[in-house]
């Protein structure tokens, strides 16, 4: 697999978190020989908050999660890659109690307070035994470093594992947030997941944590799409430990910042790896009706394989972009609209601008980062959704994926 | 361009129909060197019916066949390739005016008996003159052959002409109905539009025209999607000249029948000559709680980029159908849901079939045409949609079409 283009080159080593330990290991769930298991273990006081996928197919562990997630508290997560346990039926829900009970004992805990994610492929049983048989070992490592070591055994088609960190002065005291994320945006083959886990050694009821996590991923995972297909799995799950013995109450204020900044840094860096992922592209709608009438214009306008085509050609394709604006069903009046590639303005009171240059816009589609800005000319209305482009390598993936 | 492996070898030689004369000419639109303009001339009381695209940026042409088309009367069409007239203003209308008003002159009918039709470029001004340079050629020209001429005419990127003809037996008379289509999906590079044109011989008022279009076109036209991206040009005229005198005002019967029967297969060559298209598909969903029900979800599979890169690779990845499913937001029970290829059942109960062998479904994947079939078994609501798959061509195609 060719890495994406935007891989860091920096490997990510953010600060321990008080109350939060990490261990992996090599349970062979599809392949031997690399690490496909990751357990953490939190601290006893710290509180949970999660969001899954709106799939009416969910996997065996969003199902589990959603069960025993209410109470808002949780103890341990345990995460496989090379099986998604999704389509798996009563087996798939034995598999989830059994893993559940198994981490519990190995902790001391309540199988309840154990939250589950799994990645992989689809419709074949996920073998408890694998994680029986390195159970002890994970438990034995479990120490507060491996960020990146977890970021990396929840990869699966991924081309580089996701990670990011924030540190927040609050009350005179440092509250750190760390992430990981995995998945080539939206879609991956055979529905590999969408999967983000986010920790801090803040203190945060549950109800609170849930709030905000909730309107984070509404601005970041929620607004990112590599081609509109969701995951069975998809899953971001928060934890917040309170070891660093800061009271969080408020769902806005400059935790709430730091962690809708930390959730967009991952969602981005999903979307960069996107399968055959060669341009980042943000896609702003402004002058629509309603905020949500620009989200809906802007995330046709992402979804369009039209669009998504011209853009790995690095072709300025205004035209495709009215197409979009006029598909989305939302209020659109061709003759006021205006469309930019970057800083150029292409199209104008529903024309094109006589005075666009296509020199200068193919300089721009030539750059790794592109934006796209409509303007429809009718309200205040403003909405951004990122995407990649769509491009051969994307259709060799996916077509050459199982067999 | 590679020819589809599914065009036609035997070309297009339907009967004559009386009181439809045809001429199409090279005016230059785009190409010098190539037929690129359609007139066709309608007997005195041929009545008109049209469905048109429900983009809220539709090109100037159905601007005008919208507003003139309301009286049901039309005694001419003229079809320009090369040139969509979309998203050109003021300067657009003009066109559109301008167009009707040469035709109208030359053949001594009223402008609004005009109907128009664009399809090519974008945002690219529609030159009239280059119509009145060829005017004197294209009436001069008119006769009852050149349906195959008519088809190629309005061509842009497909790589073979689509068309049709049905006879059907009323109160000892034929009745004849003729038609032609252009499109490649409903997706086109720059928004080159899916095109149809029908004509027969019947005497049908506008309005059981329109209600037997209608119904036609929701089971035809509106059942086919290539990548789901809408056209601003889509439009689909059904001319009846009245000439056979035969009176049909039952929107049921064997004409709505054979008319719905031209249409299915107009509809079907237009997928078939997707962009980059390798694979014919049908997708029925059985078993949902409603037919429109079951049309979402179908049209969910038929769209999901990883159901259509799977059939690209011939892979049977029913994993991907089970997310398409989970994905199109109605009801379902995942537990409940069933999966063929072919007649290859592939899960079965929310898992995989047990009795299911890779070796034979491949071979049904291998197959040019495929049918994916899904039952939900909640209820006795049905439906089918055809789609193609996505192969790298289609990136290629798209990727480069206008630099």
């Amino acid at each position: 697999m060719t890495p994406s283009p935007f891989a860091p080159v920096i490997p990510f080593d953010p600060p321990a978190l008080d109350g939060v330990a990490i261990a992996t290991a090599m349970a062979g769930i599809k392949v031997k020989g690399r690490r496909d298991v990751l357990l953490m273990a939190f601290a006893e006081a710290t509180t949970v908050a999660g969001v899954f996928t709106t799939s009416r197919c969910a996997s065996a562990a969003v199902d589990w999660c959603r069960a025993n997630i209410v109470d808002g508290k949780a103890r341990a997560l345990l995460v496989n890659s090379g099986n998604a346990n999704a389509f798996t039926g009563m087996k798939g829900r034995a598999a989830t109690k059994a893993s559940a009970d198994m981490v519990a004992q190995a902790l001391g805990i309540a199988p309840e307070e154990v939250m589950l994610a799994s990645t992989g492929v689809i419709g074949e049983p996920l073998q408890t035994e694998k994680f029986a048989a390195v159970m002890d070992e994970l438990v034995g490592s479990l120490s507060p470093e491996g960020w990146d070591d977890a970021a990396r055994a929840i990869m699966t088609t991924d081309t580089y594992p996701k990670a990011a960190s924030r540190s927040v002065e609050i009350g005179g005291k440092t509250i750190t947030i760390n992430g990981i994320a995995k998945g080539s945006g939206m879609i991956a083959p055979d529905m590999a997941t969408m999967l983000s886990f986010v920790a801090t050694d803040a203190d945060i009821p549950a109800d609170v944590l849930k709030a905000m996590l909730s309107n984070g991923v509404a601005k970041s995972f929620n607004k990112i799409t590599v081609d509109s297909d969701t995951s069975t799995s998809d899953t971001v799950i928060a934890f917040a430990t309170g070891t660093a013995d800061v009271l969080i109450t408020d769902v806005a204020g400059p935790f709430a910042d730091a962690l809708d900044d930390l959730l967009l840094e991952l969602a981005h860096l999903v979307v960069k790896d996107g399968e055959g992922c060669t341009k980042f592209v943000a896609v702003t709608v402004a002058g629509a009706e309603s905020d949500s009438s620009a989200e809906k214009i802007a995330r046709t306008i992402a979804d369009s394989p039209l669009v998504k085509t011209a853009i790995a050609g690095e072709d300025a394709n205004w035209g495709r972009v009215v197409m979009a604006v006029g598909k989305a069903g939302e209020p659109a009046d061709r003759d006021r609209l205006a469309i930019w590639f970057g800083n150029v303005r292409v199209a104008v009171d529903g024309e094109r601008d006589p005075a666009y240059s296509e020199e200068v816009v193919s300089a721009v589609m030539r750059k790794p980062e592109i934006t796209i800005k409509v303007d429809l000319g009718l309200g205040s209305g403003t909405n951004t959704v990122w995407t990649c482009d769509l491009t051969k390598a994307y259709v060799a993936i996916n077509g050459d994926y199982r067999t």
